[in-house]
C-alpha cells in the first residue's frame, strides 16, 4: 500500500537491532485517517471472506483493529496481557515470546467472546518473527474458530515470520513489507507488490 | 446517553468492591458501532470547542479514542505505561495511583506529540477516583496544552473523582454516571441527566 510505505519512508526511524520506530502515526500518535484507508484496503483484500469478528492484541493493535472493524461492521476482541496463566478455565491463554523485550508473557481471551461459530480476521500493527501471531492462532485453534485471514500494517520481511505463516496457507495481507533497512543511512526498502 | 445506560444495565456485571464489569462491549470485546454512537454524542457535546488532538491512556481507552477521533478529524495520542520514569527529557511523565491494582505506575507521552499549540480532548473508558485523569491533566499542563474537555464512557459517580474535576471548571462529559450499584442484586442506578 503506497500510502503506508510513503509514511514509513518519510517518518519511520531505523534503529540498531532491526528496530523501526513509527511512533508519529502508528503506535504512540495514531493517524486515524490513515487507519481508515488501511481498513478500506483490507476490506477489499478480504472481500470474498465471511468475517464476523476481529481479534487483535494489546496494545498497539487495538486502535487499528477498531477502525478496521467499522469497515467490516463487526466487533473487536483484544487479547489481554496477563500476569498469570489460566487458572479458572474461563479463558484461552497462550505464551508469547517477545524478542523485543526479551521475555515470555501470557495473553488471555475470555471464552465468552471467541467460539467455534466465529470467523475471525486477525489485525495487528507489526509482524516480525511471528510469535505474537502464533499465540493468537493457537487461541483460535483452541476455540475452534475459523481463521479467515490476517491483516498486518508493517511486516519485517527479513525476519521471516510472515513467510512461515503464509506457508501454512493462511491469507496474510501485510500493507507494507520491509525487505531491508539500514540504521546507518536510514534507508528502507520494501518488497515489491506481486 | 440512554443507549450506553441500557447496555450497562443489560450486560454489566456488578462485583464486590465497587467493580463493574463491561467486558462484553467496552474493554475486552469492543462494540465499535456503540463507540461510533458515543463519538457522535461527544462531537455534539463539544461542538463549540476547537479540538485538534485526542489524548487517551493504555489500554482500554485506545479503541474508543480512535473511533471518536474520526468524528473530530484529529489524531490520537495515547499515554504509555512505562517501566521507568523520564530519564532523557524527551517525554512527559506522570505517576498514577491505581486503586484497582493497588500500585503506582508511570505513564509517559513523547514531547514530540503534545505541545503548547494543542487543544486537547481527553477520552477514557472509566472514571472512578480520577487518578488516571489527573495524571493526564498534569502531562497537558507540563506541555502547556489547552484542555478543551474530557469525555468518559462510564463514570462511577459514587467515587467522586468526576465531581472533583468538574469543580475545577473543566467540561467533563460522562455518557453514563453510575450513582449506585449493588453486587447482591446486580441493580445499577444512574445519575439523572440534568
Amino acid at each position: 500500500m503506497k500510502l503506508l510505505e510513503e509514511r514509513i519512508r518519510n517518518e519511520g526511524v531505523v534503529k540498531p537491532g532491526g528496530v523501526l520506530k513509527v511512533d508519529s502515526f502508528l503506535n504512540h500518535q495514531m493517524d486515524v485517517a490513515l487507519f481508515d484507508a488501511m481498513g478500506e484496503e483490507w476490506k477489499r483484500l478480504f472481500s470474498d471472506k465471511y468475517i464476523n469478528k476481529i481479534l487483535t492484541i494489546e496494545t498497539s493493535g487495538i486502535g487499528i483493529a477498531c477502525i478496521v472493524a467499522r469497515h467490516f461492521g463487526v466487533p473487536v476482541v483484544f487479547a489481554k496481557k496477563a500476569k498469570s496463566i489460566n487458572i479458572d478455565g474461563e479463558v484461552y491463554d497462550a505464551k508469547i515470546h517477545s524478542f523485543t523485550h526479551g521475555r515470555v508473557y501470557d495473553v488471555i481471551v475470555s471464552k465468552k467472546y471467541i467460539g467455534s461459530e466465529d470467523h475471525v480476521l486477525i489485525i495487528d500493527d507489526f509482524l516480525a518473527n511471528g510469535c505474537a501471531l502464533e499465540g493468537l492462532l493457537s487461541i483460535l485453534k483452541e476455540a475452534g474458530a475459523t481463521v479467515e485471514g490476517i491483516g498486518i500494517a508493517i511486516e519485517k520481511g527479513f525476519q521471516h515470520g510472515g513467510d512461515r505463516i503464509r506457508a501454512t496457507g493462511i491469507q496474510l495481507e501485510s500493507l507494507a513489507i520491509v525487505e531491508s533497512m539500514n540504521d546507518q543511512t536510514g534507508e528502507i526498502h520494501f518488497r515489491q507488490e506481486s
